[in-house]
């Protein structure tokens, strides 16, 4: 098992990766100090890892939550469902919400925690290799509006995560997939190092080989968390964190969420985010190749779907990553060095707009 | 004019009080940076301070949410109203959301501009008197669940608060009566000067006198903001400020909220509050007799609803001042002097319940 400590004054907390850890007595138990316990979960997970989840919480006062499954229900009405459970349990201020599963679940899971009764503790459980390595880390929580991803929510930080990668081997490929975008984002952004660790190992992590997956998860984290604290409540450097997010958005609101996998939109996204640095000079044609290539390797689509330039830059003006009108968007100096850039040429972006979606003949 | 200054490090805010305040060109707009502002209002606000205060924003890029009236309201439900109306006018993280209205709105609008985005600045320009001795004052915004008052919130302290005392006129007195109860609440719990003031000045008050209007809520804001200052999260002596809300909770929640006011009730949960204090041998049946007799001049319902002990003991569990299943209550060791009692002897709260919640013959 590996543990990461996570720095944040007195909102730090503790990361812990590893196979079995589910199973591991005392270990869930001792990262939850409350004795009033409530799981969120979703009819997708909670018959594959519920049982376990509870019985390494004997003891405490166990109630759960079950929701649908899917980015679609990430909703206030949803949400709602955890508000009325913690009431209906009467939990205090001292409970704890544990989330057990995807973003989605980590995300609603969160965003109730921080509501209750004005703030109650959180644990995160993720079961989704996305989940593992980004949403579960930065205390990022919320729902999203019928016109924009995550329009409501809050910063709360969890007081403990724990990865058990064994919940990976029941995740569908295309999730696991999903998944790894993110992953390859980390070192797109900040570790040119670890991109290169990951070209060498992505069969290893396609098939699953533990040590692989703490790795790369663990070293993902560690990513993350170095940018969070410098930047927790987003004002800054934390924005690198949305590498092809805001090209992604455009794909999913376009799609309607579900039909792209967020982190399969991310990858299509950071493909155009590679395209537009190459345009503006900063990376090589070869280096937008190689972007290419590793998510192609990792089974990610990247084919944006023809909705247009047009309608592609209204859905990015929609997105929440938008200061005063003006687009900012992350972009590569180079493989390794991502940056927040708010005055991008409108003729480049077009550009790039144009070759991705654009109807291919 | 009076200008408090609150205290709170990055998160400090001045509180203006004084009267004519809406109809001073460049004070809301001085106080208000951003460029986009949602002004939230309700029915019954919106037709008598709308455009005095838009009035005051010429320049901005304003829109209005204009929710329905009434505690009732205060609900998920309503609050996503706010969330459409901050998306569907492309509002973005500089946005600023301003409260015009009672404490259902500060709260709610509070409560919205802490979610949307992760939080937006907002501004509250209390119209009730309630809200411009309490709700506005002190950072915590909410909403109801249909089981439990507040259940649902966010800490997030105000820009600015502006309260124009000219707004009361248009108060209904019984409002402005309830407002009262709060405004007697900080004497009994930190300032026995005080409340000799307001034994003195009561008349005045009840007529709008514009100097005393002015004294008494700049010296509840005070009282409160000393309080919240040392305490902004609630973990201790901010309890203080509920004086008389347990039991006043219980009584609104067996009434369905809107039947009592909740400075109503808070009234007569003060009461109670000295009652049991009585019966501890902190205060004398003089002291109680003092309260009692303030409480009445100020037109506040001194009867509780027959609902019977039981029922009360119940619905003050559910409130959300439990903590691990004990219920903490504010008491008063003398007459200006609040205190916070954890274990307070079963009979000695039974006796009190008895002698107010049960059917009198």
């Amino acid at each position: 098992m590996e543990r990461l400590h996570i720095e944040l004054g007195e909102r730090s907390y503790p990361i812990l990766v590893g196979p079995g850890l589910l199973g591991e007595a005392g270990l869930l138990a001792g990262a939850i100090a409350a004795r009033d316990v409530l799981v969120v979960s979703n009819t997708t997970v909670a018959p594959l890892y519920l049982a376990r989840l509870g019985h390494g919480l004997a003891g405490k006062r166990l109630a759960e939550v079950v929701l649908p499954d899917g980015e679609r229900f990430k909703t206030l009405e949803t949400l709602s469902r955890v508000f009325d459970a913690l009431v209906e349990h009467r939990m205090n201020r001292d409970a704890c919400v544990v989330a057990l599963g995807g973003g989605v679940v980590g995300d609603m899971a969160g965003f109730a925690a921080a509501c209750y009764q004005r703030g109650v503790d959180y644990v995160q459980v993720p079961t989704t290799l996305l989940a593992q390595v980004d949403s579960s880390v930065g205390g990022k929580t919320g729902v999203n509006h019928p016109l924009g991803k995550n329009l409501i929510g809050a910063f709360h930080q969890p007081r403990a995560v724990i990865s058990d990668t064994d919940t990976l081997r029941t995740l569908p490929p295309r999730e696991l997939r999903a998944g790894l975008a993110e992953v390859i984002k980390y070192g797109l952004i900040a570790d040119e190092t670890f991109l290169g660790w990951l070209e060498g190992n992505l069969e290893a992590l396609l098939a699953l080989d533990p040590a692989a997956l703490v790795y790369a998860i663990r070293r993902s984290c560690e990513v993350k968390a170095e940018i969070v604290a410098e930047d927790e409540r987003e004002h800054g450097r934390r924005a690198l964190l949305n590498l092809g997010h805001t090209f992604g958005h455009a794909i999913e609101t376009a799609t309607g969420y579900g039909e792209w996998l967020h982190g399969e939109a991310v990858g299509a996204g950071m493909l155009m985010a590679a395209d537009l640095s190459c345009r503006l000079g900063w990376l090589a044609p070869a280096d937008v190749d190689r972007v290419r290539a590793l998510l192609a390797r990792a089974g990610l689509p990247l084919a944006s779907p023809p909705i247009g330039a047009g309608r592609a830059l209204a859905l990015m003006g929609m997105d929440k990553k938008v200061l005063a009108g003006r687009i900012r968007l992350v972009l590569l100096r180079r493989i390794g060095d991502g940056v927040v850039e708010g005055s991008c040429p409108a003729d480049a972006l077009q550009a790039t707009l144009a070759a991705h979606f654009e109807a291919r003949a």
